[in-house]
């Protein structure tokens, strides 16, 4: 199974194809896809969309996991969030790609089984478990990474919120 | 100029046409995209955005207005509601209109030179100024229509948010 791995942004969107197969999981590749500040709005969520249809034709999965929203102290960009996250929701609804949804908090359970694990716990179990040379990829690619390990570890065809 | 008008939401959107011509302006199309509360949370993005698609081809707007979001009491619509405005700014940016964005303030101060006027002022300014017969449009079509009216009394090419 292909999964397409999330994390949301209006600046910077996390992506990861993460292989899972009987004989474990492989990430197949990773990036972050950039929106540049001196560009109209909604240009931005345009270069987000075209870059993340190209990433679902050249590796053809089947499912998107992607993180579940909540506020940040700055709701201006929570908003912006939110916009990118419709824009990526389209992309697998446009190119019929299951669509799975995770909190923070099952990312950080599913990686590293404690809840309230910090960021960089979580980033440096998916870099192990992965075999990721560390410094290498961004931030928001590993959080995409965990998010797509997230997934098969969870009996997703049961309920969604 | 051909002006699209956007009352964003999630379960309903508000789409308005309007022609600003020298001699006044007038209401072509105006409709409510509903989309089905049984549906899959991307398959609600993707009929909205298959909805506005539509109107665009068929009416080739040159604009879209949109309203600007503000954080409502309730938390999780907002980002829900974000998310469609998110689909509704990447078709425009994908057909290539122009974008403008209003505040509900500048709304209600271009349609009832009052920036404090309730909204069933702005909804009936807008009713009488185009002669539409009360009762035909549902409330998201007026305040579409609304938005598409603010557009062109605002100097709208210099500068944005």
């Amino acid at each position: 199974m292909i999964i397409l791995g999330i994390d949301p942004g209006f600046e910077r969107m996390g992506c990861a194809i993460l292989e899972k197969s009987q004989t474990g999981e492989k990430l197949i590749y990773s990036a972050c896809l950039i929106s540049s500040r001196s560009d109209l709005h909604e240009k931005r969520l345009l270069h987000l969309a075209k870059g993340l249809k190209k990433i679902i034709r050249d590796f053809k999965p089947e499912t998107m996991a992607i993180e579940k929203l909540f506020f940040s102290a700055n709701q201006k960009t929570a908003l912006k969030v939110a916009e990118a996250r419709g824009v990526a929701l389209l992309m697998a609804a446009e190119n019929n790609l299951k669509v799975v949804e995770f909190t923070p908090l099952e990312v950080k359970m599913a990686m590293t089984g404690y809840g309230r694990a910090e960021k960089d716990q979580v980033r440096k179990m998916a870099q192990a478990m992965l075999k990721i040379t560390d410094g290498k990829e961004l931030d928001d690619e590993i959080d995409a990474i965990a998010i797509a390990m997230t997934c098969p570890a969870k009996n997703y065809t049961q309920g969604r919120a």
